[in-house]
């Protein structure tokens, strides 16, 4: 279908959809949810394409994994869209309500943002996901998911769409864009008259890429270079736990921790303690001369840190490791590289604690505890649209609340205005 | 100064001006009232050259009229930085905070958004207002007015700069960008390293301009093309009343009223009275046919409407009549031409108020009111910074709250994620 088309009629949908009950939304989504699991051979076959076209351009195994459905991965799926289901409806909630000296009572009230675009990479379990999200807050979404899913993509799409035609929802609360050129998803960006918001979820090449040429308002989410300060005043063993934690429970997310910064102080002691303890997970150090010294090449790969490794999220298995020599350099060294993500300092000390968390500039910030945390679910929120890095509309884990906005509604009884 | 440094050195701001003290920020924007009531000669001095320059280049009377500042003027610039003073400060309050099942306390925590991008017109008042609200936020702020007003917003920021040195404050807390040509603005939108929100005030071109060529977020402001539906169980003498002081009251803002809607029952009665009521005002009127055949042409100016002119702001004394067979067309066509600003339905009846209130996709909609109420004073917010159209982050009137953003501040103990 052509572009515009579609955008403008899931614009025109978007009122159908901000009015619908509660129950009816969690009929949809369950339907939906049931519907994934009856259809998982058609949705698997759909798949093998992606993933023969996927070996055949010679993608790498790590993207081939996140591209591959199975029965399992459906039935996760299916599970979340029940669980948004679940979640309470955020739509139609008066924040505020007040009465004026001049008699008009101004309500606040919740609504939905209208038409949500959605542009992401190769995971296929998003398409169910940004549609559960998005539909159980009132929207309409348009997807643009990654060439490589197109066929899973399709496949999803036409059983969520199903669902919404047994349950009499016009069709177009869900779109999915289905060319794959770069020209459509260009113009997809500039949508304005008909799409509210663009949330783009991958790596850091997709999110500039959105960001440098929407029109259209954007929720920039994801890159995570994230850091622990391990303060002069720190439980050492913790602060093993934690950066241990941090670095390698899981290494391809945004909030795994990616630089150390460690007191002089305590240096000495703790990087030998942390070496031992991520021994059998072959971490890389990119070490300043003062941390080089410290850290035993002989046990792992030791390299001196340039310039760039300050600014990097690695997603790997590498850590960059600097020492500062008082809070103050921790704190600007933290607000000049990271990416306003997740940050946490490990301390004994009240006063380092209370600093660091006023000072330091990003969505959370912690104290002695795993940047690992900053998770929608992690955070009570039931479920995540992203992790916001900016600091307009929504910041860090979005729930369904990002996905909504307000209305000022006004009752008067005849006034006008002096 | 160049640019980039520019923009660099208020990133750098951000921090010190963030963590002031609600006293300390108090007291600079008290001290900046009596400086600007202190140097008002100097101010006009040079907003003398600025308005000498304009007649020279043949500004038209409004313009210029916007331009001029007086004694009277200029105070109330003054009062207005005493009543940002005034007001209470919302940052560092925590909106929530909640204890986690695993012991983690996470709250949310009102921060300033870091550094605000104002790019305005010609009116140099929008110079101290700008600075005030933004600074009271805990923000360093970048401005770009226009270059007609360029003497005039230079000898401004000079007096509000000295109560910042006076203060012991980084003068970079506020900037404003002295080159006039276009190239500087365009590269001042792309400074998305540096400045967190741009705020476009001014007129439609001015704002589409920011819109589509910033890649820094942007809230969209101001535009309004304000329609006002009178019901079939309308109180006609109320829509007399609302319609002449929607549209009459002052003809130049975003919150007048552009276009009306009338049901077909009452449109042979009501449109006399209203021609009427605003004779004196010599109002013209852009009728549909049905519309046009009533009102009567021997008194006020009646011309056929085009398809322009349902989605035209005139910001004079023209309004658009059309005449509606049920509020469901009244709705259609709004929702079709609307700006997202501000509609109003004048009826007595329960469910036409309730559907007009549930179904109209605009910042702020009424019941029996008029839509010059859309303004951060009148509803309360005892400033305004703009009034947003979009639905990001910010939506209608934006008082303070809408120059801040959060940050979610987590207590640990030593919580790693399993």
């Amino acid at each position: 279908m052509n572009l515009e088309l579609m955008c403008q009629k899931a614009s025109e949908c978007k009122l159908i959809v901000g009015k619908m009950d509660t129950d009816d939304k969690n009929k949809v989504l369950c339907d939906a949810a049931d519907l994934l699991v009856q259809n998982t051979d058609t949705i698997l076959a759909e798949n093998a394409k992606d993933i023969e076209n996927a070996k055949t351009k010679g993608m790498e195994t790590g993207m081939i994994d996140r591209l591959t459905l199975t029965v399992d991965r459906i039935a996760d799926m299916a599970e979340g869209l029940r669980e948004v289901a679940r979640l309470s409806d955020p739509i139609g909630e008066v924040l505020s309500m007040s009465k004026r000296p001049n008699g008009l009572i101004i309500g606040k009230r919740r609504v939905a943002l209208g038409v949500v675009g959605v542009i992401y990479e190769s995971r296929p379990n998003v398409t169910s996901d940004a549609f559960g999200l998005c539909f159980k807050t009132g929207n309409c979404v348009i997807l643009k998911g990654g060439s490589d899913a197109i066929c899973s993509n399709k496949a999803i799409v036409a059983v969520l769409k199903q669902a919404l035609i047994d349950n009499h929802v016009p069709e177009e609360a869900l779109n999915l864009i289905e060319s794959t050129d770069r020209e459509t998803t260009m113009a997809f960006m500039k949508m304005k008259d008909y799409v509210d918001v663009l949330i783009p979820r991958g790596g850091a090449g997709l999110i500039s890429n959105v960001v440098n040429n929407a029109t259209i308002p954007v929720i920039e989410t994801g890159v995570g270079n994230c850091h622990i300060y391990v303060d002069e005043f720190a439980d050492l063993d913790m602060a093993v736990k934690i950066v241990n934690n941090a670095k390698t429970q899981r290494i391809s997310v945004c909030n795994a921790c990616e630089s150390l910064l460690v007191h002089e102080k305590v240096a000495k002691e703790f990087l030998p303690m942390l070496q031992l303890a991520m021994l059998e997970k072959n971490v890389e150090y990119r070490a300043d001369e003062v941390c080089g010294k410290i850290l035993n090449s002989s046990i792992s790969t030791v390299k001196p840190a340039t310039e760039e490794d300050w600014g990097t999220e690695y997603l790997d298995y590498i850590i960059s490791v600097k020492c500062v020599t008082n809070i103050d350099e921790a704190i600007t060294h933290i607000n000049k590289y990271n990416t306003s993500h997740s940050e946490s300092i490990v301390t004994s000390d009240y006063d380092a604690a209370q600093k660091f968390l006023d000072e330091v500039d990003a969505a959370c910030v912690y104290v002695n505890a795993s940047t690992r945390f900053s998770d929608g679910n992690e955070f009570g929120f039931g479920a995540e649209i992203g992790i916001s890095t900016q600091k307009l509309h929504a910041r860090g884990p979005m729930g369904l609340e990002a996905l909504t906005s307000y209305k000022y509604i006004v009752y008067g009884s005849g006034q006008i205005r002096e």
